[in-house]
């Protein structure tokens, strides 16, 4: 019923597909690695919040940046377009609508539209 | 528009008193501090996320509880009973609807209706 966040992360290596930890109120929670650099997106009607569990990445807005460390979270608004670096691995905790699709309106190699779980 | 978990929680004192870090999708993120034994209550509409930044607590349920330590999390179904006791201060990140009254059904002193942000 609890989940240990560094032993969960442990048990995928693949990045930028998040694993659904858990359910409520219509929300998950998905933990997601990220390396390298994301692909440019939106979503027009879910807020997204990304809290790093382990390592450091930089949220990319167009026209300025924000550099999240362990410890540190940030929402992005709905509408709002956001690309996700990291120099390095990163293990990354989502909290977002159970709809959210990974790579909001971009078309991208990288969407994973059913999600597996942890 | 980030927020450090370490230093918003060092912006308060105040046990069982939680402060609003962030808002999303109806939901918030919230920080409080337990230490010592809270009220038996429940939520009838909401799944409530309990998720350890420092120190560790025990969730009681009615017949068992989990010990929850730094980095670990659990969710709190809606209906079920839960009172969280701490030996010593914890430091828990809480992600809820936003209208979730931290005592639920319960009457005690600790409600807190009008939730300050940090």
């Amino acid at each position: 019923m609890k989940v240990n966040l560094s032993e969960a992360f442990s048990r995928f290596s693949e990045h930028w597909s998040p694993r659904v930890a858990a359910d409520l109120n219509g929300q998950q929670v998905k933990l997601v690695k990220f390396q390298g650099e994301f692909v440019w997106h939106k979503h027009d009607h879910e807020d997204e919040m990304f809290l790093v569990h382990r390592g450091r990445f930089t949220m990319e807005f167009r026209g300025r940046s924000v550099e999240l460390r362990e410890g540190e979270f940030l929402v992005v608004p709905r509408g709002v377009e956001h690309r996700p670096v990291a120099d390095h691995e990163v293990e990354v905790v989502l909290f977002e609508p159970a709809a959210t699709l990974n790579t909001g309106d971009a078309a991208d190699p990288r969407t994973v539209r059913d999600l597996k779980r942890i």
